[in-house]
């Protein structure tokens, strides 16, 4: 993983579990695994436990470590590391995707219901009057109260969210197209095709995975049939959304926008995505921050302590799996 | 009620569910006793469905009204309209309190949520930056994992803040003299002294009622115990925060704040509280607003159901409660 990444993922308490559990060095951390150095701990290695910046272990990766069978990874996507070799060689692969799943799925459903409140609109409108208002009768459609919220992918995140949306008075939508209606009622959402989603609800927030597929899945078509008002959230990848398609809408004030994810990341000085005041845009943060790190090595401790007890891992990750998601 | 309010109250469904329960003139709304339209409404008047603006019934209004049973008040408070003299009667009352918790318990939640993912404070740093950034180094404390919520007052919306935020992995306190440790661990909180739990929690969130004993229960020496970058949310009222202190607090920035509820509301054009980029100023709008309203109506319904049928009230108000809770 990234160097500097070790002790802001690790904290004492889990480095302390991972020392007890496996025969490891805290302080090496490998970001190359072309050096002697890691020569070195590869040839010995049964376990590598991996975080963001893990280089690809590949067919060289491979043939240097000959005891290695497993990988751990704290942190969500194994797609970047987790070579076919791997699979080949029937590695077992574990992820901390479910962990880093959870900071996602908050900061959305605090968006939907901030969004659904016009939380924002209202911020600003109040620092602009300054006075006694009708905010009743200003945002008379406003409120989490029979509203639609719109989820585009039964992802891990995507469920989380229609999870933690359950207990509030709101009618879901979901689109996916590997989810039966029946799946979908029990998620206590209404399938529904996209085009239908995105023509119903107040609130669109797009959870499913940059796929081939999925490139410019919200496009202006489907952004010109979301409602006057509508907000659109995207903490997937900047490339489901036609982003300039969505500039244009939220430039006009049509809709509004709460945004962690563009293209580029990180968007050039003059987007007009930084200023507009109808858009919350942040720097792809949605996911494990801070101490939400601590979470996802929490996780690769727990699957380890299955793994030196000959359990099977929680969380395992499959070839299929890596293929077909984020 | 206020003559603007009913059609933003009562949507069609809950007023043709009104006039099939009832003898009810949709057209007569009063918001003022006195007027002879007034006492001949009075004269036969069993069941009174309020509203916000609703004059207090007071004994003159009571003897216009020798048939009145019961109150069905669509909002939350009684305390401004219901007198002793209703009691004293024996008017049965009842009111839509719990209906308008959860509008106040989602933007609270949504707020404790952000303000632990700092999101607020990300989207200004990103704003002001336009670069590539180290927002993992930057906010290494950042995220919604182990971290302290404290929670002032297990009233109806601070019980409903406390399930809502359950699922999280955060560690809540809560403060409330009439409430047992027992119980607060029922609520999957750790009952603690003020003190101990302004300087413990990252965010405090103020759920207690207007009294006499709780004015500036927040003041300035409990805003000094909470730690460097905490955020202190307030959707209660605002005369339980010391405003001046908090003020002086939020513009050195070592606090952070998620207001709803000031003194003066509204307040005056040149606060700083418009202002000031770590602060998150609402015009009194978490209650129940614009749809939202349609849910205290449909609550109001649903008792005027239940005392045609002859049955209690689901959530009834007696004199004692209306002594002790906002």
């Amino acid at each position: 993983m990234q160097r500097d990444l070790t002790g802001r993922l690790i904290d004492e308490h889990t480095m302390a579990r991972l020392n007890a559990l496996a025969d490891l060095d805290p302080a090496l951390v490998l970001d190359d695994f072309t050096t002697p150095e890691a020569a070195t701990a590869l040839a010995g290695a049964e376990v590598i436990v991996s975080g963001w910046g893990c280089p690809p272990i590949d067919e060289a990766v491979l043939a240097a470590a000959p005891r290695l069978r497993a990988v751990i990874h704290a942190a969500g996507s194994v797609k970047h590391h987790i070579t076919d070799a791997c699979w080949h060689r029937g590695i077992q692969v574990t992820s901390a995707a479910w962990a880093n799943a959870l900071p996602v799925a908050e900061y959305t459903v605090a968006a939907v219901l901030h969004a659904n409140k016009q939380l924002l609109r209202i911020r600003e409108d109040y620092r602009t009057r300054r006075a006694p208002y009708d905010w009743q009768a200003a945002y008379a459609d406003a409120g989490n109260y029979r509203r639609t919220v719109g989820i585009v992918g039964a992802s891990r995140i995507g469920r989380r969210v229609l999870e933690l949306l359950r207990p509030h008075d709101l009618d879901l939508l979901l689109h996916d197209p590997y989810v039966e209606p029946a799946e979908a009622a029990r998620l206590g959402a209404r399938s529904v095709g996209l085009d239908e989603l995105c023509a119903e609800s107040a609130v669109v927030s797009v959870h499913a995975p940059e796929l081939p597929d999925t490139h410019h899945l919200i496009d202006a078509r489907r952004l010109a049939l979301m409602p006057d008002g509508a907000t659109l959230v995207n903490t997937s990848r900047g490339s489901l959304v036609d982003q300039d398609a969505l500039v244009r809408e939220l430039t006009t004030g049509r809709l509004d926008a709460v945004i962690d994810v563009t293209v580029p990341e990180v968007l050039p000085p003059d987007s007009p995505l930084y200023d507009l005041p109808n858009v919350v845009l942040t720097p792809h943060i949605a996911g494990s921050l801070g101490r939400e790190l601590h979470r996802m090595a929490a996780a690769a401790a727990d699957e380890l302590a299955r793994y030196t007890a000959g359990q099977p891992f929680a969380h395992p990750v499959h070839a299929e799996d890596a293929h077909r998601t984020a």
